[in-house]
């Protein structure tokens, strides 16, 4: 292994090599959590027409003060282009909430507060109350024409997905999903039906990785175990390094006699950007790339390879797609006193607790998935030289995917 | 309408009324995000054997103060069966993270503290600082066989779905995922392809639902539009009803003479359990159900139907597929007064700030989706007397899906 490095520069070296992704055209309705790569903007005003906003009677609020009760002349429901009421003092329209408002009414009387005389006319109930505009969403009162709703590189939650259709977009300019693949590593590993020998255990990183893509809206092309062997790993390796933009390996990596990961990485002409990070779990995590893919090295242990993915690779990853960084708006606060190093970072696995507070779960070690059930996510503990955070303590929360 | 009721009344009589949903049997890799309904247990003893936490060397602790150097006689890799070193002092295994320690070793030093003489010899720089169980995760310290790892009834998400796996369960009982269909209503909207004419705007409502819906690792089966038209609406949902076991409809639902669905509802054979709950925005939210199907109805504006969808729709369907209640951990502060009122409960879109803070984004209407796109989720706030809450009050923040 190289000279470990901070984790700050590990974050700098993988964003300086990162892969390019095209832009795609994609229909809207597959657009969700896609990164979008051009602006939208308003086709037409926001609201597009003088909108009722209740159930009730569209009027002339000049008229409330001279007449008794009004008379309905024209009804007006939702989805019918724009009437009139009429010249007539005290005519109204009946008009249903999304319709259009006469062009001759400036108001609109919902429903509960009105009265029905047997002859049909309305009464309002409390005349003095209703002024012009009342319960109209004029037209243009959100956004103008051509206003820009949303910028290029934001990723389209469900907001933004009603926005581009409210503007009429049947499809939109994304960045296209790459093609990831996850690699398990080790002989000690068996199939999830298998029954294992003593000194075997089942698979379980590369479902974990998996789902945890999938949990940040990427998509793992396939899943693919290697064994322990060198010539076999250099032949698979090099075609799967031409089919993907990003590789993600778990185990193999260390300083194992049967670790051939980083050797065979270094003779298919991948550059090694990093190979070991000052931090606690995960020092053995590396990086390579060559101009079309970008290779993760990640531990073998569950928690080291949890931990590395999501600091370094799912952000990594959606920074080559163009979308913005990710920051965690929820700051917690430390239950108890929480271990520290004053050489490494720390990763703390923690649980979240009522009013914002954090319960530190340092693992025992990194192999147990048990425990790390228990946690919600982690906080990073920088170095400090009293090698510990007391009580109280404030850090970033990141949320386990 | 009837007469209104609270929120709290409205989620208990949606819960004592939501529709029963099978269990069955899921391949692993298709289980995330569902809901698990058996309890998984350790199939072995977790770590299955005396592990090797680190690459180097096993060997016996009592053998350190009396040879000199240690003597390889075995290799380790991981994936092999139990091996010995041999009874001869000075003996010892080289190992790989993973591997079985040998039966009679009792302590691993890592590569990093040793050093190999030229005749292959290894030497220990600090030979006082390994102690019998350094580096070995023994058999059974984390779980013993028979343990419950994962109750029935939790959500399978990534950390569950590596223990599972570790647990050799290629299927699992799960909660089938229930059909969900999506239906819009109002004679005002059209497609998202077409050109609308000045009195039409485009539908967003329905893929929005839908995102969301899958946002919560939900389903929908279907969108569809009914026209503002009671026979079709009648024989529409007749078939929806029938095919479903959630309808979610948006629209139509109000005062207005074109608000068929109510009494469509009513028509059918459902029970009504209200219409109408004492919150803004949102009031006309209802609910109807039949023995198999349970009926949301939701305001057709998008910041009603948005938030009715978050409170109460996604959280019932998780709550009939034997999901537990998702609680918020993260409790935010109002950077500046929110309004609120003293009849009814507010639920106040917010943005969130740094240092959970949160900034209240009052909707001038419900109907402005590019206002709602500026924030993170929403707080409720009570009815106060006051009308208004403080600056630095406390919420627990409910985010957007």
């Amino acid at each position: 292994m190289q000279p470990l490095i901070r984790p700050t520069e590990a974050r700098q070296r993988i964003d300086a090599h990162l892969p390019a992704i095209p832009t795609i055209t994609c229909p809207l309705d597959k657009c969700a959590g896609r990164v979008l790569r051009e602006a939208i903007t308003a086709d037409r005003p926001l609201p597009p027409f003088n909108r009722a906003m209740m159930d009730g009677y569209a009027l002339r609020s000049a008229d409330i003060g001279s007449v008794e009760a009004f008379t309905v002349t024209v009804q007006a429901p939702a989805g019918t282009a724009a009437q009139t009421i009429g010249a007539q003092p005290g005519n109204c329209a009946e008009i249903m909430t999304g319709a259009v408002v006469p062009c001759d009414a400036d108001c609109v009387v919902p429903y509960e507060v009105t009265d029905k005389d047997p002859d049909g006319r309305i009464r309002l109930r409390t005349p003095s109350e209703h002024r012009a505009g009342n319960c109209i969403h004029y037209l243009g009162s959100d956004h103008a024409a051509g206003t820009v709703l949303l910028p290029a590189n934001v990723r389209l939650g469900r907001r933004e997905l009603a926005i581009a259709a409210t503007c009429g977009h049947a499809e939109l300019q994304v960045t296209k999903i790459p093609a990831v693949s996850i690699i398990s590593t080790g002989d000690e590993l068996v199939d999830v039906a298998a029954t294992p020998a003593a000194h075997q255990i089942r698979r379980s990183n590369d479902l974990s990785i998996e789902t945890a893509l999938t949990n940040a809206q990427l998509h793992a092309k396939e899943r693919i175990h290697l064994p322990d062997d060198a010539a076999i790993s250099k032949q698979r390796l090099a075609l799967l390094i031409q089919a993907n933009t990003f590789l993600i390996i778990s185990g193999g990596i260390s300083m194992g006699q049967k670790d051939y990961i980083p050797g065979t990485l270094d003779e298919l002409g991948l550059r090694n950007h990093f190979h070991g990070v000052k931090q606690k779990p995960g020092k053995p995590f590396g990086f390579w790339s060559n101009d079309h893919c970008a290779v993760f090295t990640l531990p073998g242990n569950p928690l080291s390879a949890l931990t590395a993915l999501h600091h370094y690779v799912i952000p990594a990853i959606q920074t080559a797609m163009g979308a913005p960084a990710a920051r965690s708006m929820h700051r917690v606060q430390l239950t108890e006193p929480a271990k520290a190093r004053d050489d490494i970072t720390v990763f703390m696995p923690i649980q979240l607790m009522e009013n914002n507070q954090a319960r530190p779960h340092p693992a025992q070690n990194s192999g147990d998935q048990a425990s790390i059930l228990a946690t919600d996510g982690y906080i990073e503990l920088p170095p400090t030289p009293q090698q510990v955070y007391p009580a109280g303590s404030a850090f970033q929360f990141h949320p386990w995917l």
